[in-house]
């Protein structure tokens, strides 16, 4: 395998864009996954990729749980699409692999033999897979796979840190953006002289418990996680995370911001965690007038949230959550570092995905 | 008709939602349109509607321009949801009318007779049309109108100027919230020493016009104004609303941007007031990193957004356009009456869709 030189090339991919023509390749229907490389690309072999919580739970939700269908159709859309980006949802995830070959003009800092997770997401990565995903049961997130991805002149992929187990550290980076926003809204309220209340709703999650640490150390003045269901309350309570926890049915407004209420809100900042959707109105009933809502749920509908806080007369500020910030994933990671209560929360849901891939005999 | 008295209420109108049950008013499929009003309702004798522009564009694409295939589909779309709700586009409008009868209980300020403007969504305003929209020939976005709209509690609801006529003052109130935060989001990097190049594509729309000028109010350093055809280039450069003014396809990211920065761009701050799918990834690519992009179209997708600000790496903050924001009204009103250049592009505007209401004979 060699790489292409001499050929037209874009750093943000266009190049690999197959359908329709113009568009950028997250917009793609579908792109081109040819290992051939450009001057500027690099090629990585993947060995697993790590789906995000809304895709995964689309199409578990849609097989009614059988592993063997959603596996089937997580490859039918990769074979298609060139990539995984579920078209439901419109989302896609992460890998890890290993760097496998760097073209001559990438100024990504990898080297071959390189082991990375991209922090790109996996709706515009050029990805092709060898295996038929054959150790994967399709009960779980993390897909072991075989094949490769390209990454391309501009883009962002993280060296795995040598003191956190690869699982650990793929679910860490799949969330970075929410504690690193988190931290940087915070600490816009903090520097003004007014320590927000910070409300996270599905605060026992990934992003959620990283939010939670990452508003807190930001200097929030009272932090309020919010779960839907006894067991995450109790997981919550013992992580220590929140200063206080509060149950309550995202989806249902009312019932959600009284439950906030309760417990020593409304939020001056509310952060938007749980991937289901309809959660748009309880967060910006459950919010302080003049404050802001981060929205990091792929299930988010844009209409429905700004047509809400205008139909319920809310001033507060929405803010769609990007899954990039400059040092981000170095920053989560430290988060989880420094937080022991965050840190059991990741290591026991990666210990339960890990279950379901790796099955007890 | 009398108010109905002693019934349990709720001043977001959780008593007017007929299915799904538990939702709020926008949230639900189907609103009850009853006109007999609870303690703090307040029923308006609707004289026109004011179609959202993505809304409306979707119904006349639909039907290739076909006005009465259009004034039947709302016709049925009231009908069937008793509200004016487009399924597809998620999106509404607002009205104007006449205050009918208040409840004891409304503290919004308004008594019988009061000839009003509601800016709350059409999508959770119960309505009713009485004249099957006869006088309308579906070929524009004012829709004169006979029937009745009911208020809650907690609404928005403006008295209509003496001193402009209410077919302006409508087209100004309908996009209110992008002045309002416009300004609003200009003023802070200016309050931090940094003016910003502010950037609004669509600029010669109603929403993006009222932005411009806010946007020079507050302080940018520069704004450019984003057109996609030769005549909008025209009105805009004659309005005097933008230092620049830029020809560009906004769903071609890359033709985008290198037309934003040949403006003298890119923006440190991007308002997206054209109401087109797929404007995501090209205003993002155009905004300079740390910088932010504000979405007033309805069309945006979230997933879009938020997916390619990750995949370009770009660092900047992406806002969802709240519609309402305190006093966003009056402010509109006041940019529109010291803008010369804002009014005269606004005049022109709605004499259209009047000529489309009136044909001349």
């Amino acid at each position: 395998m060699e790489t292409v030189v001499g050929r037209a090339t874009s750093p943000v991919g266009l190049h690999r864009v197959l359908e329709p023509a113009g568009v950028l390749p997250q917009a793609a229907w579908r792109l081109d996954a040819d290992p051939r490389l450009r001057e500027d690309e690099v090629r990585v072999r993947v060995e697993r990729l790590n789906l995000d919580a809304a895709s995964y739970r689309q199409l578990a939700d849609k097989h009614g749980g059988d592993g063997n269908a959603v596996r089937a159709e997580v490859l039918e859309i990769i074979g298609v699409r060139g990539k995984m980006h579920n078209p439901v949802t419109g989302s896609g995830g992460m890998l890890v692999g290993t760097v496998e070959e760097v073209g001559p003009a990438s100024r990504l800092g990898l080297a071959a033999g390189d082991r990375i997770a991209t922090l790109v997401s996996l709706t515009l990565t050029p990805l092709a897979v060898t295996d038929g995903l054959a150790r994967w049961d399709g009960l779980g997130e993390q897909v072991p796979c075989e094949g490769h991805a390209v990454l391309f002149g501009r883009s962002i992929a993280a060296h795995l840190p040598p003191d956190l187990s690869p699982e650990l550290a793929l679910a860490v980076m799949d969330v970075c953006g929410a504690p690193a926003l988190t931290h940087r809204v915070v600490a816009r309220y903090v520097s003004q002289g007014r320590p927000p209340v910070v409300t996270v709703i599905g605060g026992a999650g990934k992003s959620g418990s990283l939010a939670l640490a990452a508003a807190r150390r930001a200097g929030a003045s009272r932090t309020i996680g919010v779960v839907p269901v006894p067991a995450e309350r109790q997981a919550l309570v013992d992580a220590g995370l929140a200063d206080a926890v509060a149950l309550a049915d995202a989806r249902d407004p009312v019932a959600l911001a009284d439950a906030v209420r309760a417990a020593g809100g409304p939020g001056d900042v509310t952060v938007v965690c749980v991937d289901v959707p309809g959660c748009e109105h309880g967060a910006i009933l459950a919010t302080a007038e003049l404050g802001t809502v981060v929205f990091f749920s792929m299930a988010t509908s844009f209409a429905t949230a700004a047509l809400g806080a205008e139909g319920l007369a809310a001033d507060v500020t929405l803010m769609i959550g990007n899954g990039y910030a400059a040092g981000h994933a170095d920053f989560a990671l430290d988060v989880l570092r420094t937080s022991p209560g965050a840190r059991r929360l990741f290591e026991a849901r990666v210990s339960a995905h890990l279950g379901a891939v790796h099955p007890p005999r």
